[in-house]
């Protein structure tokens, strides 16, 4: 399936599973609103093809590929906050904030939270308990304090004092530590997951959470760039937040070409991985292509 | 067992599940912090009461209860949050946000949120898949916006406008709803959960819920008698600012006289309802005590 096409049902899945009318409808439209703004749906892809190509029926993983997407809409709307980057746009629309106040935002965030979980146990009982428990396990492991909570934190520590090795970790480790959570541990979940309820093995798992790992660095490595090169109209949020502010990105510590020429080697070496994965796929060939045009290599 | 004796092995296993020297430290120690101040631990005795009573082991329980504590604790960080109630204080203690920053405060308990189910799948195996589904569907749904949330935010949306019939209610259904979500239903999971865990019956689970539903209720009645007539000193947190913001209390709403005995006879359904639950229980009859004792009935 082309990734056109699973936008297409991913946008409609998200519709259909997000309520509106429940009573308090405040929480219910402020969730509804970030999880449905236009976007990539890079993750719910990835979960759904990893899925597929390890033997399962992409169909199977609609409802973890949709939560995945909702988890991911609840770190954008805690991360727009005020007390976190302060952002006033996201995808092009005023932030969660912005449109329903701060206290509504930040429980709407927790509300994902639950929700996105609660969207697993109540459509995916057809893989039956045990793989279940699996998905909660990855679910809860990646989404927390292990996973891309500790991205994001690190993520604020580092924005001024990271020339003073916090953590105790050199600026080039702290920019790992940052990029494997923040971003790749998302991409993790989302390919574990489909992998999983395909029933794939150890060894499978293994390998799809390595192309994740890649895949993850890459795409923030390219998210560093176009801070740097892109425009609001092209991106749809503020940039050059970063750039003004000092913040450790792959643009601040090894510069613009260098940043460019070590995507390129990811990339590269997430090209060779695919084929070993399993089925051949089209839609993960085109992530990596899109990763390529945003930033022009 | 006496509540004494459950408070001491909740704080112990509270104190072992929650670590503290992993990178990021920050959001750990933000976590731990909140979790483990002292307090009642109203949650996970009835959590673990509910399996004795229904012929559980209560240990079996264990970490179901301290997850439900966690919970707890992640909506009082956020509750007491600037863009929230905007607190100082908490159980005698500067709040989380007033310890490790606005930021910090936020994804503690975002992390909360996800590792607290951790806690359930890691540590209670034994109890089989079939189980764990079921915690987690119960877990998911209180506490989102089906549940607590719903409760937090119809509480701050009442804080202003409760005479105008938000969502539709006079403000005695609105009273309702708040006390039912904001407090029943983490009362509901409690006992819930415990029950499920011993494997008791659908009719058990729906006795116990009404029983929650009861108790959740005479709860936040005192609390809206004690936030009139206590102090800072007996209570840990600052009080009389819903008398002073006219906010939607059972005190505003009917008066304290009326507030005292609407409570009592709540109180006095629920000692009459716990004769019909299963087993005897001290605890369960200490807890209403308690709350007797607290707003001085």
């Amino acid at each position: 399936m082309k990734t056109t096409e699973y936008i297409e049902l991913i946008d409609k899945k998200l519709d259909e599973y997000m309520p509106e009318n429940i009573m308090p409808e405040d929480i219910f439209k402020a969730m509804k609103y970030t999880v449905t703004l236009p976007g990539k749906r890079l993750r719910p892809i990835m979960c759904m093809e990893a899925c597929r190509i390890f033997g399962g029926n992409y169909e199977d993983a609609i409802p973890t590929a949709c939560a995945i997407e909702m988890l991911h809409a609840q770190t954008l709307i805690h991360d727009d906050l005020p007390c976190m980057d302060n952002d006033d746009y996201r995808r092009g629309k005023p932030t969660n904030h912005k449109v329903f106040g701060e206290a509504n935002a930040v429980l709407a965030g927790d509300a994902l939270l639950s929700f996105a979980p609660q969207i697993i146990l109540k459509n995916s009982k057809n893989l039956g308990c045990e793989k279940l428990v699996k998905i909660m396990e990855e679910y809860t492991q990646y989404a927390g304090a292990y996973g891309v909570i500790a991205g994001q934190v690190a993520d604020i520590e580092a924005e001024k004092n990271w020339r003073e090795n916090i953590f105790g970790l050199e600026p080039s480790k702290l920019l790992d530590f940052i990029h494997t959570h923040k971003t790749a541990d998302l991409f993790k979940l989302s390919l574990r997951t489909g992998a999983i309820i395909a029933g794939a093995s150890e060894q499978e798992l293994e390998m799809i959470t390595e192309f994740a790992q890649k895949l993850g660095v890459a795409f923030q490595i390219s998210d560093d760039i176009l801070d740097e090169i892109s425009t609001f109209e092209e991106m749809g949020k503020t940039l050059g937040k970063d750039k003004d502010a000092g913040k450790l990105t792959y643009v601040t510590l090894y510069g613009l070409d260098e940043a460019k020429n070590k995507l390129s080697c990811i990339l590269k070496d997430c090209y060779d991985m695919i084929n070993g994965l399993g089925e051949k796929s089209d839609a993960l060939v085109e992530i990596i292509k899109g990763m390529e045009k945003r930033v022009g290599l």
